[in-house]
């Protein structure tokens, strides 16, 4: 099973929201936004009233969701791109999202120390995040953080997934343009990609553009992409680079620019918020119902003894299911 | 955002378990099996009295889970296993469940043209499964599924995770046994694992046993084993194997059945039984509010109206939230 959240034995205090931490995080400052985020991967109920207050604020930020398959580079091209904006003198943020892929160990290591040295820059505020509760997902949480660092004035915040599975799709998704980075040598691979993974590109990024291969996988790829087409009529951009010696990044950055301009003359920005905050507003009910029912005195431990008498097969699961819900809500 | 199942817009009709079916299942008939599972599969109302009818002709089957990183040779060891409890005429059954990695493409193609040389064999039931809806997580899908294999009559089901998340630890681990997959080469790798991955194991393989660096890989996975304490004082076998040509699957299999004897002796079988069903519970809990309240006349509606005004910023995702769960609950 999942790393589950401790269950909340207590009624907590839905409490003020903390009007010191909105006006440093409304100011743009480093350490409230770092306070509000703990906060809100810890699924704690301080949270809700400050991101209430903030909400107002939000609307501004530009987000670009960075995706790929292992080894493609994703992190090397977030620091180019950090790197690029901050020439431009822009906020610039970074999320790491690590949905906990058990088996990726030794690059992530590698991807925090190089993290590090960007960090060093006071004007780059970068954020890990792997956190995964039983109480809502790590893509509602992106978007929570999001939020916050919208609020607090980022003009551009990188979402980087480290993992290669849906949830990583899903995270990259609730970003204003998402990238996917392919590399040369993927060969027959690229065909075989599902369906999903050529749908959410809006620019496709050919990585390590110097490696033998990449006519191919440029061919195989633009193939592909006049096979599909979008509800947009968005064409997706191709652009080659070699993050780790800085090619190609000026490309790459004007084909998100060009999104950018193409989604502020398209209903496709909203039309995708839309879709973001309903599958939020589903995820806020789930556990918010869930709580709820956990908050109940004595419905703890009714689910204990329930899971133990569905374990020893003296009531099935949805006959225990129905008395949880019958009992408590 | 995931893919989600279409969302209900009529009231649906909860039937009656079909006495045929029920008796098809329990006679081990494939075909009334595949027909469940794809009912479970598709979250089908249809499902819930079949289950319940089913539930207490439930619990002797023994189920493997096997996860290990991409290309340790998790589907040829699969094959090697069931082959070999065939020729002990168990009835096996095989669940491969690929929780919709984008880009492992190649791979899982070749996986399920090996899984249909097996398919050949009428005592062995194969079952892919991809489907990942809003009203349910896949680990809940194969415990239903699994449910229905057990009322079957199989005596071992194997499960196999293509991908490499979260997901996969949470589906192997409701599985009886879990056999983790390394392969030598994975050099410092196997260091940075997550803890999770070490506590998971019952039983370590080490596949491709004739590559160089096996030796390295035991040391460094016995080190690991020798810092790490289970709560249940079971020491997790190491075993060398090629599947490829079958070399130490009898190994392989003996460790399983040594732990399976461990189990019997100890509450250990009963407590993750405990936690899988209280997860479960959870889960059915979730998903079945968020559809009562879905089913609700205007609900719907109401919930797309509220994803656009907090798309326009009319209205914080809470107060959304607390208003639809007033009106409709």
């Amino acid at each position: 099973m999942r790393q589950t959240a401790p269950m909340p034995r207590t009624l907590p205090q839905v409490s003020e929201p903390d009007p010191g931490m909105i006006q440093d995080i409304l100011a743009g400052d480093f350490r409230a936004v770092a306070r509000l985020i703990t906060l809100v991967e810890n699924y704690s109920l301080k949270a809700v009233p400050c991101l209430r207050e903030l909400f107002p604020h939000t609307g501004r930020c530009f987000t670009v969701g960075i995706t790929g398959a292992p080894g493609s580079g994703k992190s090397t091209l977030v620091d180019r791109l950090a790197s690029h904006y901050r020439r431009e003198e822009k906020k610039v943020g970074i999320i790491a999202v690590d949905p906990t892929s058990p088996f990726s160990g030794g690059a992530i290591l590698g991807d925090r120390i190089r993290m590090q040295s960007r960090s060093l820059d006071p004007g780059t505020f970068i954020r890990s995040m792997a956190t995964r509760g039983n109480l809502g997902g790590l893509a509602r949480t992106t978007t929570d953080v999001l939020m916050v660092m919208d609020a607090a004035g980022f003009d551009v915040v990188l979402i980087e997934t480290v993992g290669v599975g849906q949830d990583e799709v899903d995270i990259a998704r609730t970003a204003n343009a998402t990238l996917v980075l392919l590399v040369p040598g993927m060969g027959d691979d690229i065909q075989a990609m599902k369906a999903g993974i050529m749908e959410i590109g809006d620019v496709f990024v050919i990585n390590k553009a110097d490696h033998p291969g990449v006519d191919r996988v440029e061919n195989e790829l633009n193939v592909l992409l006049a096979m599909s087409s979008r509800p947009d009529s968005w064409r997706p951009a191709v652009v080659r680079t070699v993050a780790s010696d800085g090619q190609g990044i000026e490309e790459c950055t004007n084909a998100v620019e060009k999104y950018r301009t193409f989604l502020q003359t398209s209903p496709v920005q909203r039309n995708r918020s839309v879709q973001i905050q309903r599958e939020r507003l589903l995820e806020v009910i789930r556990s918010q119902i869930l709580q709820d029912l956990l908050m109940k005195a004595g419905a703890v431990e009714r689910l204990e003894e329930l899971a133990q008498e569905i374990a020893d097969r003296r009531i099935d699961p949805f006959a225990a299911a129905d008395e949880l819900l019958g009992q408590f809500l």
